[in-house]
């Protein structure tokens, strides 16, 4: 039985003696071993399940000093007769009025889902992703650049007793403040902002930011404009709120000033990187796009994406940087460059948004984790974000040479949109293939990419596009990637014989 | 200038290299520092700033690794030429048309804003309540209780590179399986629920789950009945989406049930311990409340506030647990019983609309990160979390006693209402105290009360009523603390002489 519960529970990251308390706990929690039962001796366990008997003497003691064992001299360790109180008994079943049981109506849940965001169209990404050898995929991580030693020290530092005590309490409102800082001090003056901590607010990722600034400020009637192609999620997330939405098709400059935007209440833009083509707006495009919101009084929404990345040495200045009237919404990343399941991200706005903002977030989910703000705060604080940044700048930079220079080679059929920085290629195909075919031959051929369809809002969008990532793809692959996507492209499109 | 640098960044957190790190980055990116310019030699900076040399050294050579410094044999250290590579340059004033700076209007936010949450009436806690000798502070943490050592095991365990792996990625909809298994064998059965994986999603704490529920479930015209008093950031959630706000009076056994459940969509609800009175629902009420629901087809959003918390053997089982028509909502914390600034919640709920609570959650937030939740994971299969809730158990039976003997001593003119577990005790104060009024003077006196009109929907509400939290104070302090409670009450409420 011994070696049975061990090697059902055994987890590579745990240490030996963790995966016999892991054992033990689980085995007692799902009843399987019973309350003042007896457990064999340390020397015993060891025996069968193969491991040095200190490592089950330590194991044995650290359960015993949390009451899921007791030792009786001479006698050796039961599980500690008392280790289930406090847990509910089996519930009765429920007798109605004439204590009968009653009959069940299920709920119908069908007639109360009056918003269904499972049916919106959304980017769907395989999730055994990481078992491709070729994923050219964006928005994901790359295992060989995740900082772990620096993490791990940051994380041991944000629990020293006087970190805990800041981080620890239900903040409300407010944020770690060590966090703010850093992102006012070393974040923020990179894309040439300087804002006050009442101008910033810490999210869970950029996501939550755009869920924030729809909730608080769009309803039925607010008209929002935003690219086409575009982030399929704030497509999501506006069309939910309001039916006045405002498609403007982009060129190879980002968004271009037009009389459309003329009568907008709020624009969604991404002007570092206009996803999902990658393209960057000129400095000369983004002030007269400042000049016409002021003239016409609009609000605009800068999802700073991807702002960290640039091949040049000079990124261009955020819009946010330009902004005199305080109408420029910012939201930034702080996960996406590290780990992008750290969810972290950050708005920053004029103090009276701010302030509505906290108040918003305090009923949605009082705060990101502070223990995840301070640890950041910390490696921010101690240079790693920086050098974190240097590290997947180059890997970017080098990776989108390579695939350029190996689709050039063996995809000459395919239009790259050129780009001056990002972690992405927004590829035309040749008219007659299907992206979402050669998507699904090219899985077989174990190269992922991302059909582009999903981008544009008319459900009958120019299927010819794709988007290939580079930043979970090590340059060493790229060009065998692009060799088997020419491959799979090869197999499709062409007529029966 | 080095001595002034080093001080100013200095954390009792940071070991004397990290703040030397700290230092020396932070007066580079600031611009104290210029690339290109030397550093003082390891041996010179470790006598200005009184530190081993060998510390200085250690500092160099990771800030040389990560490229802030670079080290030019015998020429010493240079702050590194390149360090500031990939920031934006200063921005340029905005030309308008005429080559001239145009006129700027700035944003006018007011008439944006049409949702003002500042304005909503909530709890307000004083942010410097640790500073108090007696904070008699409900939902707050107490640092002598926090797992710091446990936490820390876990953290480095999530850093294992086949975790990392796991958690890093952006899972878009997903959670950590490892926790929503853990939430399944070894948290839902001590409340007598049995979920399986696709019933039980993970929340930024508990507040985001009632969120999530009221975005996705509530709208203009939906009648949802919620206990009075009750929890004050229910009633603000609820209010922004719904004007059929039906408030139902409390007694000593939580929530009667009345004809004015029968035409409710929604019912809101804290069985285990009602929030704030603390009363439990005894299990006959909670079938009868099931049965209710099933004949007049209504849901019941079950807030299991502090359910592990009885001072009991046996808690009566979750609505959850009884309910067999798939009409209960249910609704955890996991962090409030270590560190509410963690913040990780959950919700079980029938499949369907699990379903669409993860594509909200997908637009809203993606997920909690993740890096917390395997870390969460970790610590409860190793059974750290079952011997945490039996330690906080333990540490609140004990203070409640100690509260209630010394009100009983120190202030019989009050009311406490009976309760069989929780963290906080709901006072009726004599008719002539105000229990604003108490709460400042309390304040001079060292002591935190929460004032409890905030809990009534109506602004009239009885002003002498306040709630006495016990989960931050040790009981060593009690006593002391209902002492000066009492001092305080003597010095407010009597007519001037």
């Amino acid at each position: 039985m011994w070696e049975q519960l061990f090697h059902r529970s055994s987890k590579p990251g745990l240490s030996l003696q963790g995966q016999i308390r892991e054992m033990m706990v689980s085995a007692i929690l799902t009843g399987v071993l019973t309350p003042g039962d007896p457990v064999p001796s340390s020397r015993e366990l060891a025996r069968h399940l193969g491991v040095g008997r200190i490592t089950v003497v330590l194991a044995y003691q650290q359960l015993t000093e949390e009451s899921f064992l007791v030792s009786h001299q001479r006698k050796g360790h039961f599980i500690h007769p008392d280790v289930l109180q406090g847990r509910t008994p089996q519930a009765p079943p429920a007798p109605d009025a004439d204590g009968e049981e009653s009959a069940v109506t299920p709920a119908d849940w069908g007639q109360r889902l009056w918003l269904r965001p499972s049916e919106q169209r959304s980017i769907v990404k395989n999730e055994n992703w990481q078992s491709f050898p070729y994923p050219f995929l964006y928005g994901q991580f790359d295992k060989d650049l995740f900082p772990t030693a620096a993490w791990r020290e940051c994380c041991i530092k944000a629990l020293s007793v006087l970190d805990i005590h800041q981080w620890a309490p239900d903040l409300i409102t407010r944020d770690d403040d060590s966090l703010i800082h850093q992102i006012q001090t070393k974040i923020l003056p990179r894309r040439g902002v300087w804002a006050s901590p009442d101008e910033i607010i810490i999210t869970v990722g950029a996501q939550h930011a755009l869920y924030m600034v729809g909730d608080l400020l769009l309803r039925d009637d607010s008209s929002v404009g935003m690219e086409d192609p575009g982030y399929p999620d704030a497509r999501n997330i506006f069309s939910s709120r309001t039916s006045q939405l405002k498609f403007l098709p982009v060129d190879g400059s980002g968004l271009p000033l037009s009389g459309e935007l003329c009568d907008l209440d709020y624009l969604y833009v991404t002007p570092s990187h206009q996803c999902p083509t990658g393209v960057t707006m000129p400095l000369e495009r983004r002030h007269a796009l400042l000049n016409m919101a002021q003239e016409e009084d609009f609000i605009l929404i800068e999802d700073d994406y991807e702002s960290e990345s640039s091949f040049d040495d000079q990124p261009i200045p955020a819009l946010k940087s330009l902004d005199r009237s305080n109408r420029v919404i910012y939201i930034g990343s702080l996960s996406k460059s590290m780990a992008p399941g750290l969810r972290v991200g950050y708005i920053v706005a004029a103090p009276e948004l701010l302030q509505e903002l906290r108040a918003l977030r305090r009923l949605m989910i009082r705060h990101p984790s502070t223990f995840i703000q301070r640890t950041l705060a910390m490696f921010i604080s101690l240079g790693h974000y920086e050098s974190q940044l240097r590290k997947l700048g180059a890997a970017q930079k080098e990776r989108h040479a390579a695939l350029v220079a190996a689709m050039a080679e063996h995809l000459p059929e395919c239009r790259i949109t050129p780009v001056r920085g990002g972690g992405s290629c927004w590829v035309q195909l040749p008219d007659h293939v299907s992206a979402r075919e050669l998507a699904v031959v090219a899985a077989e051929h174990g190269v992922l990419v991302e059909p582009g369809d999903i981008f544009f809002q008319s459900p009958v969008a120019p299927g010819n596009f794709v988007r290939l990532g580079y930043q979970s793809i090590p340059t060493s692959k790229i060009t065998q990637g692009v060799q088997a996507l020419a491959e799979a492209m090869r197999g499709i499109g062409r007529p029966a014989a």
